[in-house]
């Protein structure tokens, strides 16, 4: 027997180094040959370059897709595609699957409507749901002509969803069985599968017309006895879901109770479809890199050998949203000149109460922010968190702007500017508090995502605020 | 049989809301009423209270430990412990395991150690490893007292792993079996448990020293002949683990290859423990939130009903970092305080520039990040990812430098000024592309965390030399 296999990075990146030697071993396009044999002819470096070829699309096959797509989202565009062509195709749907959707787009590119269909062919409809916004559209038709009635119906339902419901994010592979027979038919029945679907921890139990009625835990099935019937061991009040229900909830629940599948069920009470751990997964770490990304400006996941055009417009958005608060916080200096020209250390000081104001102010959006999202911050709060974040917000402006005034009495020897500048930390720190409550708390009271931007409009705030209420304080008190 | 419920945040919400409200319905302490009974006598009210608090009491032991832990995260302090209070005493250790850090440090906090070792005694190994690192020193020592040879030696063990590492996060729950018997022996012997633990979705196969032979998947056994052996069905090939393992890899793997557990086995191949989805959630869901905290320059997650002090801590020291920077920017101000005096325009744009540089060095940054993490950027690429992120900024540069350099000529109507203030725009996003590529490298060539504070690191290098090319090109050709 095999010894069981460790799956490190380590042995990924082995395999992604195999692979790309074995692509450039015999590169027969700039003719530069890596090993001992570069006195052979080029006839016979073609031939090695195939052998090669060969060797690499066993290699593969040998892989997991996941692992194949991991190869293809590590490598620049030619080798990607050249790896790309080595795969066989009827593994090209799976593959299709994993991968990002930037290098998605990349290799959907790179091949024909033919090319396409066959890869589609040997998917299911939750996973052609997946796949089918990124197919040109006469292909996605041409695929719904070829899928049977109850697949199309499928598919046709999974699309009706938002990217970021239950129902596009459920599967169909549900085992369903009634709860009038015994443990020992239900056994019998299972053996009658070549294969039970992946994930499956709990049989449906449904009625005549497909209403759920309670899920039997296989492993409750496997430690009672063969004679007790389903009705007397199933779980009859299961956490289930709508179809209508959103992901970020569900993957909560999921995380909340540790489930690894769950019925997904319509308003009638018919088992519609599954929810499994898998998903929810890849949901939640979706989630949690677009919320990383968001925070740094790009607008979605890229990929990193993009070319530099799409990079640009996976950027700019972000980058014209910043120079226009930008331009207005140089309005606000433009405001002060004459004091700045007759008292030219606010210039060099300024920009650290705005500093100090962005950072304390994101602090505190970020908690309010988080809050809101698990549901245990409610508007309710917002007195007794806005209390909270002033005395936390008083204190570091105390200390803070204290040590930082006294550099710059150091600096200057100018007590009057120390002060001030000590008193415009303190109330951008103050402002910083009250946006940062203030603004989330706002927006969820709207039905908006409190998310959504945050960072930036807090920045813009304390910016601004910070020019205005130091140069502001400095032109009314030291001029 | 009752309805199957669904979980949403709103039902947890309700929750929320009624126990809230039974806590205050007669709150004795401050006599106020809430509803119809304002004329009835103290003692009346009182004893409406304890009825109050028995029927919450029942409300709690329905809920799961899960929704009761969001419960208490979800309440300022003091209703927080009358909650506590109330909560029947078997049921404190598994709820103690699902709240946030912060949070179980209070409630920690309000019991002695006679509750505390009560609490624990439910526990396993693994979870008591879990909670230990915040219990006090004494209660720790009383309960190892109190755990047999096993459960000890498997307490000490998980101990001795940092909080990323596969041992710290396993568990000990593993079915096992051998390989020379027949499925039909397996399904009697699993038929001996009261109940198989969660997330068994195969069982592990040894040989007589414990040595890991295999697994045989629960969907295996229940599809398979009763009569073929064990070592026919097996897979031979299943994903292992080392206890040393990073846990982050672990979760790579898991979400990877759709595993629901998967065993853990040392150097010599002997079964260790056992890894399961919930616990790999747990952490992607921990990792993620640790990252969107450190962005916002958060210590850790705090309790949003944290005392002002306690808050203050959590946030003073990015606070300190982020003023260090911004006395730096400052200084490189004071260099040109001169030029500033003649030509005050100068310190109205300045922000301009460093503000765009460090928006565009965080995405680039952002990105390098993220590929090291999933492991696609690697040293090797370093040229190439150069050349495309130069090329992104210097579009961006000339575009958005065109846009604000025309802007800043209508302001001010000095065509110099406009061009050194493109130039500089333009420089100090190349400045920001080549940082952004560079240090996460670097880092990582060190061997260090790429990602650590490195936001913070870019926005320090932009602003800081945004103002030095700024005003050093201004000093140079306009005065």
């Amino acid at each position: 027997m095999s010894v069981p296999n460790r799956k490190s990075p380590e042995s990924l990146q082995d395999r992604l180094e195999q692979v790309t030697y074995l692509l450039h071993k015999y590169d027969p396009v700039e003719g530069q040959v890596q090993d001992d044999h570069d006195d052979a002819p080029v006839s016979v470096e073609l031939s090695l370059h195939e052998q090669n070829l060969n060797e690499l699309q066993l290699k593969l096959e040998e892989l997991h897709p996941a692992d194949v797509a991991y190869i293809l989202e590590s490598l620049p565009l030619e080798e990607r595609l050249a790896i790309w062509q080595l795969v066989k195709s009827d593994r090209d749907g799976d593959i299709l699957l994993e991968v990002s959707d930037a290098v998605r787009e990349t290799l959907i590119a790179d091949m024909d409507s033919h090319e396409l269909i066959a890869a589609a062919n040997n998917l299911d409809a939750d996973e052609l749901a997946d796949l089918a916004p990124d197919l040109p559209r006469d292909v996605v038709r041409e695929l719904m002509d070829t899928l049977d009635a109850q697949q199309r119906e499928r598919l046709k339902s999974a699309l009706s969803y938002a990217d970021d419901q239950v129902g596009a994010l459920m599967d169909f592979d549900m085992v369903t069985i009634r709860d009038d027979v015994s443990l020992e038919v239900v056994s019998r029945y299972l053996r009658r599968f070549e294969m039970l679907p992946d994930h499956t921890d709990k049989l449906f139990v449904v009625d005549n017309e497909g209403r759920l009625k309670g899920v039997l835990p296989i492993k409750k099935l496997l430690v009672s006895s063969p004679d007790a019937l389903v009705a007397d061991v199933m779980a009859d009040d299961p956490v289930i879901f709508d179809p209508q229900d959103d992901a970020g909830v569900a993957a909560q629940a999921f995380e909340r109770y540790d489930l690894v599948s769950a019925p997904v069920v319509d308003a009638k009470g018919t088992l519609y479809g599954r929810l499994t751990i898998d998903q929810m997964v890849d949901y939640i770490r979706e989630e949690s890199e677009a919320e990383v990304l968001a925070a740094a400006g790009l607008r979605e996941e890229e990929d990193i050998f993009a070319s530099v055009w799409k990079s640009v417009r996976n950027r700019w958005a972000w980058l014209a949203i910043n120079l226009c608060t930008a331009l207005i916080a140089s309005r606000v200096i433009g405001l002060f000149e004459g004091s700045i020209e007759k008292l030219v250390a606010l210039a060099a000081l300024m920009p650290i109460v705005a500093g100090i104001g962005g950072n304390s102010g994101n602090q505190t959006i970020t908690m309010i922010v988080r809050g809101i999202a698990t549901g245990q911050v409610q508007v309710a709060h917002g007195r007794r968190l806005l209390r909270k974040e002033a005395g936390v917000a008083l204190i570091n402006g105390v200390f803070w702007g204290g040590v930082l005034s006294l550099v710059a009495y150091l600096l200057y020897g100018h007590i009057a500017l120390s002060i001030v500048l000590m008193a415009a930390m303190v109330l951008n720190m103050l402002l910083a508090a009250l946006m940062g409550v203030f603004i989330p708390l706002c927006r969820m009271r709207l039905g908006r995502d409190p998310a959504l931007g945050s960072s930036v409009l807090i920045t813009a705030i304390t910016d601004s605020g910070g020019f205005f209420i130091f140069l502001g304080l400095a032109t009314l008190f030291l001029l």
